[in-house]
């Protein structure tokens, strides 16, 4: 173990020297287009380029390097994650499957091993969306799947993407040259840490992903009868926040319930002309629905919606029903997912698999290849946080098996679709 | 009953006038020492006055007419309601019982009734505590329990009630000069909108009233751990937001259970940092406990701590309980109240008790003299708002009935302490 923690150590040193490449002296800020993210990314690109990889950088300023195959016509893995961060961020979050990746490519060029396809490291320069409120930015572009209209929209400071790839020099009208063929992709693998706390509280170091949940986020009104807290008999009231309540402990019911296969969250709710001496005639709140099983995700759905229907039939209370957002689960290939299971079984760890609640870049490019990925714990499944931190000795288990999953796919390189 | 309606036509116009008194053009803003407040309170005067009422106005800016006794040793029965108001005000809240009795005393001037005991009118100044955030000013100086150290509060704009008083040529050292002495109290009749649906609902004009509750008030903090919504399993949770509402349906059950002498509401709640994908960490809600039965509201406010103390144990969140503001219930005169009620059959209308929800100045006289009130039916219960209104036939009805009361009290004169 003691050259997986040697390595981890290197990998963490990285990790730290990324973290202090912020536009806030306070805390990590790397937000697409501005002066850390530029550092950072030329960062990236020196390591890159020292290890030996072909390395570039494509115009939607994602840091990409090459470990080419001797077979010219051989197809590509990609090993990825991403280097902008959102506001306040963890040093791990991105950084980590990056950082991981390079060491990955680092051992094989010093082994020498002969590659029967193609490597690419890519280093994504958005996927958190925090300046132009767009999710998976640099994976979309990699994967052909980039929306030119994405270009007219403008920060809070009415700045446009457009304006933005201009000033890093990039060429938004050769977007659509950076991404790899269908055709082309062998598999793409990213490592990251879990955002959550299950490997915590099992003690457990890695996970294989599952798949990505998808996502139904909605906007709920409940209108009831506003009225003076001292004067209107409990009987006669039409509580807004009551009947809200009700639906929020059903809803945690029903999603406890279905917990193996779903989560439910009623994360913002706000009474309208709020006071103390008030009856709420008026709350409006969020749900935000998940699951990595899109037939559990509709079903629950329309059952929520049912209950939701029924608390405020009983209780007269208007109610209105907005979907704001929606995504679709993805699955992760199960062929990949098999060795990276037995990876993990041969390094000396438990297989255990999760499904990650939260989105990543594996989900744009699940639309052109195979994805796997690569959960590492991280303390108390604090993320998004100054908090995040991640153990050396989980990285080297991270290491272990990465090391045996690369290994894997050489030697076998059959689980091509 | 013509000679009803007239007379309800005659305070129904008053009752626009004094509502056209405004600071504001577009709504009814009567806050205690504006200019709105100068002329509504000179209005006032000149109608008293016209009347034929000894007419002064005291050092809180009282309204006060004085309709004597020929026996100079009489008790007084105080007549009163309010003439400020909220901010954007309904015109019947404190006018109404301003102008019933300036009628009623108008009619015994016409009738030439020879009194056994003194009336005193009096409209007073501050009910309603909006500029300097108290309760009951004018009143408590009528009852001898002003506090001094209120002179030393500032409105928003850091003018002191001493300040105000002093410009309304006004001696704040002659305030307890003011106040009726506790043996010269005969009663306190007060008669007042309902400012609740019930009268609305059961189709009733008018109602005897029993008592005035007490309150508590609350500020509750409910802490458990954020996460993100899209990570964390349900069953991994401790969610403060679904402790609240399992919180807020038990109260709810529990204060449906005691409805006839308890309501309960949380009409405030805050989640801390919320955000539609993340689990609610932290909140913060009121809790308002009202009864018109002190052994029923401290009963009610341990029970509901111990409902609270459960949900939180069960599910494992901290809570904060901090009470904020308390005061006890008052029950209005019994001896009173017998005639009021038969004054209210014999004017041939159902007698229904109500409890008040809403404080009113009998809460101050309440700790000098027995007092009564008479609710009048306003509609949908809606006060504070200008779409208050009540019925000129309700008006009438109530015209009938204190009649029939005051006659009582000069004939029978025996309701005395």
């Amino acid at each position: 173990m003691n050259n997986y923690l040697q390595r981890a150590e290197k990998i963490m040193q990285r990790i730290n020297t990324l973290a202090l490449i912020s536009d806030d002296d306070n805390c990590i800020n790397r937000i697409f287009g501005t002066n850390a993210f530029i550092k950072g990314r030329d960062t990236i690109f020196e390591w890159m380029n020292d290890a030996g990889l072909q390395t570039t950088i494509d115009n939607i300023s994602n840091v990409r390097g090459k470990l080419l195959s001797d077979n010219a016509n051989a197809k590509t893995l990609v090993i990825a994650s991403h280097y902008d961060t959102v506001i306040n961020a963890g040093k791990f979050d991105g950084p980590l499957g990056v950082l991981m990746g390079l060491d990955l490519l680092e051992q094989i060029i010093q082994a020498k091993i002969k590659l029967p396809f193609h490597i690419e490291l890519i280093a994504f320069s958005d996927e958190e969306g925090v300046r132009f409120h767009t999710t998976y930015l640099g994976s979309k572009v990699v994967a052909g799947l980039f929306d030119k209209n994405v270009l007219n929209k403008k920060d809070e400071n009415g700045i446009t993407l457009q304006d933005v790839i201009q000033k890093l020099n990039r060429r938004t009208n050769q977007l659509d040259k950076d991404a790899i063929a269908k055709n082309n992709w062998l598999g793409y693998f990213e490592i990251h840490i879990e955002q959550g706390p299950v490997l915590y509280e099992k003690n457990i170091p890695i996970a294989v992903v599952n798949g990505i949940a998808g996502q139904q986020r909605l906007e709920i009104v409940f209108k009831g009868m506003a009225g003076h807290a001292g004067t209107v008999p409990m009987n006669m009231r039409s509580d807004a926040l009551c009947a809200a309540s009700e639906f929020i402990l059903e809803l945690e019911q029903f999603a406890l319930e279905h917990k193996k296969n779903l989560v439910a969250t009623v994360g913002k709710l706000n009474i309208i002309n709020a006071a103390s001496n008030v009856i709420p005639g008026e709350v409006v709140f969020s749900l935000d629905i998940r699951s990595a099983d899109e037939n559990v995700l509709s079903a629950a759905y329309k059952q929520i919606e049912i209950i939701c229907c029924d608390v405020c039939k009983k209780r007269k209370i208007k109610f209105e029903w907005n979907l704001i957002q929606e995504s679709k689960p993805i699955l992760c290939s199960k062929e990949m997912n098999k060795l990276l299971s037995s990876s993990i079984k041969k390094s000396g760890y438990e297989v255990i698999e999760l499904v990650s609640g939260a989105g990543h870049d594996a989900v744009a490019i699940s639309e052109v290849s195979p994805v796997a990925m690569l959960f590492v714990r991280c303390f108390k499944g604090i993320s998004h946080n100054p908090l995040e931190n991640v153990e050396l000795n989980d990285l080297a288990a991270a290491i272990k098996v990465s090391d045996n999953f690369i290994q894997e796919l050489i030697t076998q390189n059959k689980f091509i679709i």
